[in-house]
């Protein structure tokens, strides 16, 4: 749910996963995305991503004042991370450190440094459920920065391990995807998961900064838990979709705030 | 040269590299040379290395009072690093810089942090002679952390780059090579190039620590400014090798003391 | 179960996993075990093995009259094969087909080309239960030469989907691996599943040639319908194992005939 | 030089470098190529290209009546085989079979098999003046199928070295290269280098087919042995100039025929 502070103005974060190209292949629209969101998942050469590219986005993030998180993978560049690799925990703990240490060097030659972790793929799947591979996010993330905030899905192991570490947690909710009168996501094998109107998405998110709710299928308000919205960037309009639920949420007086404490000061919508 | 201080008691670092195992492979025998050496490079995952090496091997550095060192390769596991990759400056910097962040995260988890680079394989050569390839390094080393010690060849283009950069160097001698008259290795095409009796090559280390110069294959003395020594680990008897080094360096009072300041107080041989 | 030939002469194949170094790293006694089986299942790059390997252990294979096979696995170097990683199965398909297709390369370069296939690792694995991932490596063999012999466990999907597709396959049992009563292989986590005593593992590959039988940890026979004995080459004391193995074999007259029809004539024990 | 046949109508080939894909990320428009060439150069997996890609390719090419080749390239994924790998000749030549194999597992599936070979981006650099490499790759060749065609351009130590070695050459100009009056490419470094307009490079192709020469940057004719034109398809425009040049070449009555003899029959322009 939207924070609320100072007079009830509700404050969120707009996040989206940026660096997914690899050498000579370009995915995603990286600047029209830094445009918009406030916090970029960052991926860190396993799933996607190479130096070049990280140290683009992030010397471009720092620019455009959005905070910088690492977007973890399973070292699978040929499947884009999302297979389910069935690493032991103690492995994925180490994977995990060595992306994020990589991934930090050059947010800090930007100028900042990485402010949250976010699992990408099959490994997002396999934390929100599976306790030893979200035991292992969360011990990479307690050995390299305790001041790191893990984003995941509200209600998952993740989150759940993270606040028994004592970590700070962000529930992400989706701005596209529709959603069942329970709260969880649509099946995407239903051709009405995705939402592809910018009007209605935009609706549906100052809908959920205002009252905290989604409308469900159903036509029901279903509370979230959330703190960021996801954004995505890597189809067909994605990026006009994205510039739309900005200005929405600016029109509206939402405040959009990064994840972590950025190197600037938080930039209001 | 082997630093005199007070009294004039040499100074002298033994560095040797670790970490070279990757997955179910294992090469070396780093809990041997963590016992002799003060400084350890650690092969970051490029030509060698992976995660839970690199964490266990930092643990262990630490443990032992060794200082942990990056050793940045070219992407090449298959070769072992040893094929000149004509990558560009600018992603070579790139590629330093995910390396040293990557390896930097365990440094850091074992309680310590990465404190100097030494370049490996065909990327030492490179280094040597090619002022592009060098200042990519310096580059990589500047934007992480300029307090990190660049160690290369006595007169290398790496270590002149580095010192035109305001980054402290600590040139190298090895410790088991013969050396022409100039002071160049003697070519390992010939059969005397490498010295493998373990009382020699120690009689020599003392000799160095002692004078500054290592006798040359005509007889001759020949200076060397270095301030570490290289010590092998991957060859049969290399371990032994190593601790007769040390114990005979330790006997002629020679203090043994790491390249960086390392988080416990200097070893003294 | 060992075949039955001309005047009750048994017949056995004996397979072990070799090429599994990679690059610089070594792993197993490929020499030793060449001299002991009469099937090779060789790895083909993408969870261990390079071209030089594959290239050396062909050639070695086909002077040594050992039989070639591909030994596929998922693309996990680090984790030499031994994740489990949920490719689709069409995807699943391809890769194989192309671990296949390099192997074969180098069989035909050395003289010969392959004869069999075996998942390896976590794939040798899931083909036991998993009806897509057996399809999937099934139809790789299909595509590329319907005259490979397909080797798994016995009773696993792997054999059942390659019968129905009209492939030659052959169950293997371990010799060097206790069984329960019901003729499944003892756990590892139990102290005894392991035999390492290379007597008592040849009396039992003897009594298994001639009775078709294993005597099971309670002291009961229990049949096994295997036509191929898998060999171990990665421990200490494997090597001297097989050769233990290979002698007994052939002292109780079991001719031992590797799976494909290799190059030169059928090795009698 | 266009082969001048049968009541001298002119002969040509049309390659193309095709599956530059990788994973998720999309290259080049392959599907827009293979309706105008004749000859695929498909990537192997080492610098571009994955096992479902390489399926793809093979069979769209052989719908498509289009002849199959191996692109071979340096493991050089992120580089996109773009960086000089110094691999030495008995490696690359390896490296070479390995690609040969698993390409033509895929082109054998789709009812053809490999009939030509080209080495790609910096390693087509290295053949064009480095006998041990060129010879590597003729090596390969050589082992693998001594029938395929090997491709690059006129004059290179890889054709001298391959046409030494007993084997069929197709030497290649660039259709939309500008040409020194000694025939070498213009430098890329200039701007007039690479010619965009798809009239000019279509008259150009024309005029090669039927004079054997390309006008050079002076206006002077210069003769070019070659059998192939190569034509790009990884930039804006290049489907469109591809098949201007192919109608062009057409209309001017020159005979397209693949490297290869294809499963179909050659291919009229």
């Amino acid at each position: 749910m939207a924070t609320v502070t100072s007079l009830s103005r509700p404050v969120l974060d707009l996040n989206a996963d940026l660096g997914e190209s690899f050498g000579t292949w370009r995915l995603g629209d990286d600047e029209a995305l830094l445009a918009v969101i406030t916090s970029a998942n960052v991926a860190c050469g396993f799933h996607a991503g190479d130096p070049a590219t990280m140290r683009r986005v992030c010397r471009r993030a720092v620019d455009a004042g959005v905070s910088i998180g690492a977007h973890l993978g399973y070292r699978d560049l040929v499947g884009f991370g999302r297979h389910h690799l069935a690493v032991d925990p103690e492995d994925l703990a180490d994977e995990s450190l060595y992306q994020l240490g990589a991934l930090d060097a050059f947010a800090r030659a930007a100028g900042d440094r990485v402010r949250h972790v976010k699992p990408h793929g099959a490994l997002y799947h396999a934390v929100t459920t599976d306790p030893g591979q979200a035991a292992a996010v969360v011990e990479a993330v307690r050995r390299f920065d305790p001041a790191l905030v893990l984003v995941g899905p509200a209600g998952s192991e993740l989150l759940r391990c993270a606040e028994r570490a004592g970590l700070a947690t962000a529930a992400e909710a989706f701005a596209d995807r529709a959603l069942e009168p329970d709260g969880t996501l649509r099946s995407r094998r239903l051709p009405d998961a995705v939402l592809h109107d910018p009007e209605e998405v935009a609706r549906r998110c100052v809908e959920f900064a205002t009252t905290g709710a989604f409308t469900a299928v159903d036509g029901t308000p279903v509370p979230v838990a959330a703190r960021t919205l996801c954004l995505h960037g890597d189809t067909p309009g994605a990026a006009a979709l994205a510039r739309r639920v900005r200005t929405a949420l600016s029109g509206a007086g939402v405040a959009l705030r990064p994840l972590g404490a950025p190197r600037r000061a938080a930039v209001s919508g």
